[in-house]
């Protein structure tokens, strides 16, 4: 029996109810049932409605279930771009965005500031070129965040026919998107939807589709199982293209329900007071600091500090009491931490790990 | 509680022991741990050896663990083909491969045989010029099957740099192929190895990694993070790219274990035993009989059967003793059932099974 807590990034504690659930897939054989069968697409059915419920989605966003946020990078150049994108880049997630477009024989256009930094979104000038403008909510690597009312400010930056997509892999469903600004949201489902890795989801709204439609009627090949118009053609049938991770779907639209009885605000009251927790512990410590320098540009799910007990140590230490806190990423592994703080971790959690971090002070 | 037992063509029933490890995976919290930790690379490295092992796999292989064998039909023709593949074809499986090579802007080229029909190997002549020969050794909508002595004589019919690619989704590990006559081979995990859907693995050998170099360093994008190059460079530390189905490839890996310890010719004796029992019964049922007409050609692991009374019907009547087959493929709904005969399917469950259908001859 593993009874650690883990505050680690993403994978990272499942939602409370997963394992009962999980136990009743097993029961109900989910993982047996067939992905052309009305049991599927009822399940199918439940986990998209369930997300267009706790996200306030509009009519005119589609949900598509891919294999992984990264496949969504690869979907969003082939479906989406024909010549060039243009990427905010402050971090190893945002940079692997544009380097994909770079893999994919795209123009990429690149407006980069330091890892941890937040953006002045004052200063950006987005290229009249560009048809797709890449944003990073949260970047999962370096715990820097780009707050929604910066966001909603790039629609008219951006030339008139340019898609603006949104990494909120690690932050959905916290913030609160005004989805009639930005055109394009995707995320994992193993960070704040508390469940077994392997499943991404990609919301889309109707530009996307009809820019997909344009560069596949120019002739251009846009992919093959998974372009936008294929995507589509099963999603109105509640099927995939694939046989899909069908248990993860069925497991999405579990924890959908329980996060929507319980409601998206109240979700997003429990993240900001856990987050100020962590936030004021760090801002005390004498160990660790938060490693994004701007309170405004911290994120409020992937919390990272820098600390000067290497992060092995801390985890060492964390180890006895069955805790363990995420390293830091990349060329940072020893020298910053990084706390999730996913709607899977109660407070009671956060105060415990808090109390066992501080006993590193002595 | 479903007590129904699965004869669909995948996802199928899960292999006997998968809800014993399904438990001890949420026990150990498989699906929080992170996918770059030491314990990630010990899951991973078992289920890659396990399948070495179980499938005799020459050195010379490379294991991927992608999202479907749908992905892999993109990826071949991204990494290995410059402009020309060639597919045999007889059913909407191959069907699909071939389509997929023309979405991506190759010359595709087919030998083509109606529906439900084996090949004659004697009769195909490889054009020289194709890059990539697509090999079909179970087609899952119609129960052909392409013998293994036959597939070994493409190396000779094809020309030198060319590699032979085999689809083996829903038979592995019941074909003995001869490793070092192909290049290629892939499967499902819903499939034969009795597990949730949303993986799949792609067998390749140093001549498919040649070649998607050559393609790279000639200037040719071959995608972006499922390259050859790039899966590679990330399994041999046990890992993958993305944030991959974690749980699958722990469930795979105890699969394997189990599979091993009662070794692959048991295995492959009792499918035979099994398949034997299943087309005896077609060939002396008034109802159903063998869709595919040369015995050579006959499917052991998916059994297709013409069908007098719809297959909606035939399901109708298994259900009163919890049991299903799967319908016919595409047009061939209610005109076919189509019968898995998986490693996870019992002797007892396969007689169970015939006893039902024999009393729709009354």
């Amino acid at each position: 029996m593993n009874n650690k807590v883990y505050f680690t990034p993403g994978p990272s504690e499942l939602y409370p109810t997963v394992p009962q659930h999980m136990q009743e897939a097993m029961a109900q054989k989910i993982g047996t049932i067939s992905h052309r069968s009305k049991q599927f697409q009822e399940i199918y059915a439940g986990a998209e409605s369930g997300l267009r419920k706790l996200l306030q989605l509009p009519d005119e966003y589609e949900v598509f279930f891919v294999a992984s946020a990264t496949e969504v990078w690869e979907r969003a150049i082939q479906n989406n771009v024909q010549r060039e994108s243009f990427h905010l880049v402050n971090g190893s997630f945002s940079k692997r965005f544009y380097e994909t477009a770079k893999e994919l024989g795209r123009e990429a256009q690149l407006h980069e500031v330091p890892f941890g930094q937040g953006f002045d979104v004052e200063s950006i000038n987005v290229p009249e070129t560009a048809e797709l403008v890449a944003l990073i909510q949260n970047e999962t690597s370096s715990g820097a965040c780009l707050p929604v009312e910066d966001i909603n400010r790039f629609r008219e930056k951006a030339s008139d026919d340019a898609l603006i997509y949104v990494d909120a892999v690690s932050s959905l469903p916290y913030p609160a998107f005004d989805y009639t600004l930005v055109d394009s949201v995707y995320f994992s489902v193993q960070k704040c939807f508390g469940l077994p890795a392997g499943l991404g989801v990609w919301l889309v709204n109707d530009r996307c589709m009809a820019k997909a439609r344009a560069l596949q009627e120019s002739g251009l090949s846009i992919g093959s199982y998974h372009t936008l118009p294929t995507l589509l053609e099963k999603a109105l049938v509640s099927q995939t293209v694939e046989t899909p991770n069908v248990l993860n779907i069925y497991l999405l639209g579990k924890v959908l329900e329980d996060m929507n009885r319980k409601g998206v605000a109240t979700i997003r009251q429990e993240t900001e007071a856990k987050a100020a927790q962590i936030y004021t512990f760090l801002e005390q410590s004498t160990v660790f600091s938060p490693a994004v320098e701007n309170p405004k540009h911290r994120s409020k799910t992937t919390i990272v500090a820098n600390t000067s007990i290497p992060a092995s140590e801390v985890n060492s230490h964390l180890a006895k009491y069955d805790l363990q806190v995420g390293s830091g990423y990349g060329k940072y592994k020893d020298s910053q931490i990084r706390i999730a703080n996913f709607p899977a971790h109660s407070m009671e959690q956060v105060e415990r790990l808090l109390e066992k971090l501080r006993e590193l002070e002595n």
